[in-house]
């Protein structure tokens, strides 16, 4: 639901949303970069259910672990170096929405589990942080 | 002009283009990647301009050049992982804008200058080959 | 002062408890590695304050970014992955802390200025930090 | 024993001495990077023969040979960076330990096996590394 | 066959041949780094095959598999920092050549594989561009 | 002279003496590895010199510091993974030439200069290990 609703505000946006990060800073950010490495290891848990090749199953797993820690990065360089103390204060759950979202891609979440349910809840969590991410912009 | 056609077109793309890539295959590509990382490198480069601090510019120098490498590796992923043949037989102006547009992120390119209009010629290539890639999505 | 102490206690410590972390997790965590990369931050930008050589103090930007970045990664682990819902109820102060420690480490901090006492400052930081982890590997 | 020795010992230090390695260089050197690294290692040893879950071993196995490669290359840089002639001469089985340390890392030591006996051979290279490190400390 | 007549215009080339590359750039470039990487995968490969040995098999599909991407990236970089529009000009298949090459290092060749016939495929694929490569260093 | 020997050496070799390294072991080693990142060095000391663009000298900087990190990588994983105690009784050197080699690489050699004369020494150096490593495959 909030997910349409998000898909439907992203129409709404100036042609270039998908922007990196550098930590100059160049000042471009964007969700969108840990929210495809969590499509990748949505990917790869249903890829890895789909198969019975051993081999295949394996390079899941392992291609999977590299990717949620990507997802992490990505994460983690928003809640640093985009946000701002005043951010804080106006969403004063930020911090613990990053802090398990994170954990949420990791050993407890996404890391731990070859379920593509897992990966959708970091979506899902992903998406509650572009909420808030794109309102800051509006108003920025 | 084709940039502003293309950006039309992204407001008509479903929900989630952003996407990522990893050679499971994980079946999830975007350009957007790319672009992410080319608009970082033109920030650099606007933010090197504008300053006059000499740390701060050296900095620039450096950081763009790790961005600049992460727009090569984008667009060759998606040139060896997602293009197929039947792709290459259709577009055959493809090989030719890869290798131009990879060269345009290097040392002839962005790399190789502080002009912010280099990355926009960057940019520029990469919406021209975003374009075909939505074209295949729609038909595939 | 203090830190003429700590290298004191050092000469009297036994050969390296120190500890790594990985998101298996093997369980084992240790401030030491924020600690560690923040003091070469520190002597990177003292060197560079010692030197009239051009090319050095080149290198020494360039190489105290990474070392910076180190210091950001190390730290996002141990507030991921080590603190648990608990850590943060016990010491609500530890977002906070954990925010305000990568920040200093980044682009308004260490990565932004040559003066050592960026890093100080950062070095600080990492040891309430370190003093908070020590007191709940004793309580658990 | 001498682990729980050293975990007491852990608890009366104060907040962290250990120190990073750059090749500025910053002249800050710690075998406790490699140290970390190395228990690391051997808690994945351990966590994989406690388990029988066959996804969570892969990734034992897969982590644990990123931590190994992690520990040869503190030790190289000690070796490379940090001991000079001077040392070798005289401590004259300072190349030989690091060779056999470096190769009780790799694939004939605790890359190639799961015992954490494995890895406990190499925690004690390293301490004899290590303890002659911090003479070569205390002289300089 | 080929490979033989590659080996033999090898012995005729000037004393040193491998080089490598940066994207300064330094103008140093050898298809002997992606040949090499092609080895490491083809004895993965090889001694996967060989053992029954749980563990070690595993290990080889997950080296198999870094070793591929550095294949992939060494012929990405031939193609976009070597060859010039001069080079395509004259060898048109040229593009199709590294796309194809790059494939059959990836998911569809030997990272999907465990079977040293692929990698001896992709090796014969370097081998034709090293053929290429060198009879331009000659009219260079 | 010793390097146009060892160059004539290099004519009697087997068809593909380029080979990569893995801790499989994939059982493939050679210094070439070592030797091209080597001669990257000396090719970005040569263009520093040769330029007198601000910008271009300091992207040579940095990518030369990468390259020399790459040297000594190279070098690291031949005397810990390729070379074995019967070598070192044969070569009692060895340890000491692989040491000054890496220091070569490192802050007090091409790290630490833009002399082509730097990168020179250490091609130099790298011929003596390459010397030696071809010896032990003939005889192995």
């Amino acid at each position: 639901m909030i997910s349409r609703l998000l898909a439907r505000l992203d129409d709404l946006r100036p042609p270039l949303p998908a922007s990196a990060h550098c930590d100059l800073p160049c000042g471009v950010y964007d969700p969108a970069q840990a929210r495809v490495e969590a499509e990748s290891v949505k990917g790869c848990q249903e890829k890895y259910q789909g198969s019975d090749d051993a081999v295949f199953k394996e390079r899941a797993v392992q291609i999977k672990e590299e990717r949620a820690d990507l997802v992490k990065h990505h994460l983690w360089v928003l809640w640093t170096d985009y946000f701002k103390p005043p951010h804080f204060e106006k969403y004063p759950e930020l911090h613990q929405l990053f802090n398990e979202a994170t954990k949420a891609a990791g050993a407890s979440g996404t890391k731990g589990s070859m379920e593509a349910s897992k990966a959708q809840g970091l979506l899902d969590q992903i998406d509650k942080i572009a909420g808030i991410f794109w309102e800051t912009k509006k108003t920025a």
